[in-house]
């Protein structure tokens, strides 16, 4: 859908100014930062106006404005999506919620914290851990804003025993595409109060309205963890272990593989070696890295004895336990790291995180890495065994921009038809933005994809709002 | 929205019926069951036309019919409903999904059910366990539909620990009210694809599609299970006991709080005596019932010991252990028949099902009471100690009906007030319907209600679909 949106004249630029109590950027006032997220390849946008606002009405009157004077807004948190869902494809006006970054009020009676958008992910996790909350979602970028996490449904590593952002957002306030100011969902335990706006809200990376204030739900943080370190000949022993674990009723926190090939990349990123090669003369082909958490030490010493049973009857070399703090975090250096290590090597990638069935993720693996031997980029990939949420990125450093980016077209097209036949979809926590939305339309179907234009229209009837993002 | 619809003709009804392969009942041939739900007092609705269909294509052949004929269309599961959303308000034709009651597949590797919407809860509840799985979710009436579940988000007992249906639907397939068949969700762990138009689905009260087959998630059943009957002098004790329950972190499975009056009501209906009444020379005044389950004796040994102290330290009177099969069938047997035995022996029902934060509930409750004073019904309520949703029913054998719904009227919008002003909602977990929906756009809002019925048009042009419930 490509709309015509007026221009942002001068005369709008103060008015805009003008209009809000926080501060307005216009043309070199801009960082180029702004003109790009984690994932240039999608291509760039430059806003004519970056407002950072102080409060709901501040966004309310800018977004009025927009709507009165028919002009793209577009709203950002820290700009670590890997879409362009955050990026001023059409110019117009950059709402940068960073500037909305309070932790509000804690209620402990029922478990909640209210805050602003703009607030780091990392800074609420530290923050409710200083009082024994855990907030469960843990997308491996920290330094995404909580408003980012939620508009895309950010999952992260321990959504196997804790499940997504969409499970802890209880409450929203919203500025919609017409600069009016309303709320969706209530501080309860459940609903069933009309249509669910609050679950529409969540996912739709900024295209129905601008979320200005969250409900978060919190949990008592666990006062143990453990994790594992599993290593496989190959990746079919290792992704078989998964239903068995599940199975065996242990409740991980994070169930994560890796195949060797990534885990070279990381070490040489980080510059030291944290998982075996080589044990009992077998050459390791693939990890899993499994964290559970519990209540007393005791209780945990029983998991990994269960769990160690299991891996190892499932085929696995050995068992690696990790039981102190400093340990966890070797064991998770090589994992942390996996994004920065491929970005630190390489010129040209494209990414996706499509997501399969469990029990299908070694055959989806292995047709992919397959498929990717046709093609003149290398494939690195790794993902969340215990979701099916995988992590497949196209790199180069020897290909002209064009060329890479028709080939790599042409595999996404290939792997998301496959992931499609196995009964997945195409992403699993990144959303679909700006750089996924004609793969929406070619393998959700014209039909859901009709439905989701008629539903951007019922909240932004004049398109204005993060234009020609998801469709 | 009160629209105009077409009649069903003779001719039409003949195309219905050779349009489908499964069974059609036309005038005399309807059951008056299907006229109403399990809460009268909202109207009946008398429909020209009950298609049992075999499948979706029945689904879609009949959809198609009243589109083009413009046609009001309602779905219907057991017709347990309370709040009319199954009720033929228009006229026109229903669809009796029952009739569409197979269990067709679980996956064992992905933990997962395919089923046809029209399977009983129960019938699913016991299937499942027969496998070694539990399906969480857990509500009171057994022989709801699994379609209907889904349409009402329904919650249950278990909802503390497990979450409401919601959480448990994971890909639908669905005939639009166009009569084109799509699919909605995935058999994938989590999603970032596009606007959820799954979690739009579910809890929409069949306004927006017709569920024709459903995916659910299922998990590895827990080997044990103890209830607890904690007995308090007051309700304000009982409730202040939820929070620190949570914060010990001994996580429940279910909470239910219940007032001396509702337990008589119960006991005289099932005809024995359950709970104590007076314990230490103290008159009880209200009790919490609480269940744990868990892998093995000896852990839930521990929880015991421990939520023990806690409930005492919080000033219960005593604790009672339920921990075989038998025991904990009678320490729920008067919960279990709360609704049975209000219907008895009352002729003038109507009731709510609000939703508080949990540290409201009895400020909330005591407000209800207080407020019950002013009108000639009386007023009885029990409800979920552990997720705020409060069953509140108002009770009279005396009363004109005019007079009763009167009355009603005005107690329900000042306890809805009151739950507002408490950060509530209308309902947790009974939906809109056709009772509830004056009360959605006054306390909801106009705004949020315009939203709702814009997206009732993306979904349903004509708004032939289950017309009048919820907007």
């Amino acid at each position: 859908m490509n709309r015509e949106y007026n221009a942002v004249t001068n005369e709008i630029k103060e008015q805009i100014k003008s209009s809000v109590e926080g501060k307005v950027y216009v043309g070199n006032e801009i960082n180029e930062d702004f003109f790009h997220d984690e994932m240039p390849i999608y291509g760039e946008g430059i806003p004519d106006v970056v407002v950072r606002p102080k409060n709901a009405n501040d966004v309310a009157n800018v977004v009025r404005i927009c709507y009165q004077n028919n002009l793209p807004i577009v709203p950002r948190g820290a700009g670590t999506g890997l879409t362009g869902a955050g990026v001023a494809i059409k110019g117009g006006v950059m709402i940068d919620l960073k500037s909305m970054n309070q932790i509000l009020e804690y209620d402990d009676d029922n478990f909640v914290v209210r805050v602003q958008p703009g607030v780091y992910l990392n800074d609420l996790a530290q923050d409710a851990l200083s009082r024994g909350y855990m907030y469960p979602p843990d997308p491996g970028e920290k330094f995404a804003t909580i408003g980012g996490n939620v508009s895309t449904n950010a999952g992260g590593m321990r959504a196997v025993k804790y499940g997504t952002t969409r499970n802890y957002v209880k409450e929203m306030e919203v500025v919609l595409p017409t600069g009016e100011i309303t709320r969706f969902g209530a501080n309860v335990a459940k609903t069933s109060t009309g249509y669910s706006l609050i679950n529409l809200m969540i996912g739709s990376e900024g295209t129905l309205g601008i979320i200005t204030e969250l409900t978060l739900k919190l949990i008592t943080a666990p006062k143990e963890t453990v994790s594992l370190v599993i290593p496989y000949e190959n990746l079919d022993d290792c992704i078989s272990t998964v239903p068995k674990l599940f199975r065996s009723n242990l409740n991980p926190q994070a169930i994560e593989f890796m195949e060797r090939e990534i885990v070279l990349t990381s070490e040489r990123f980080i510059g030291k070696s944290t998982f075996p090669k080589e044990l009992e003369g077998i050459e390791i082909g693939a990890y899993l890295l499994v964290t559970f958490d519990g209540e007393n030490r005791d209780m945990l010493d029983d998991i990994v004895e269960k769990a160690a049973e299991v891996v190892i009857e499932a085929g696995a070399i050995d068992v690696l336990v990790a039981d102190t703090p400093a340990k966890i975090k070797d064991a998770w250096a090589a994992r942390s790291s996996f994004l920065e290590a491929i970005e630190a090597e390489t010129e040209l990638l494209d990414e996706c995180d499509v997501v399969v069935p469990i029990n299908k993720i070694a055959k989806y693996i292995n047709f992919v890495n397959k498929e990717g031997e046709n093609y003149d980029f290398s494939v690195k990939s790794f993902g969340h065994a215990g979701d099916g949420n995988l992590h497949i990125y196209a790199c180069s450093n020897s290909m002209e921009k064009d060329e890479f980016m028709r080939q790599v077209h042409e595999f996404m097209t290939v792997i998301y038809q496959k992931a499609y036949e196995m009964g997945g979809q195409i992403s699993g926590e990144h959303g679909i933005g700006y750089g996924k939305k004609e793969y929406l339309k070619q393998f959700e179907g014209e039909l859901n994809v009709n439905l989701m234009r008629e539903i951007k229209k019922a909240f932004d009837p004049k398109f204005i709002l993060n234009p020609n993002k998801i469709i």
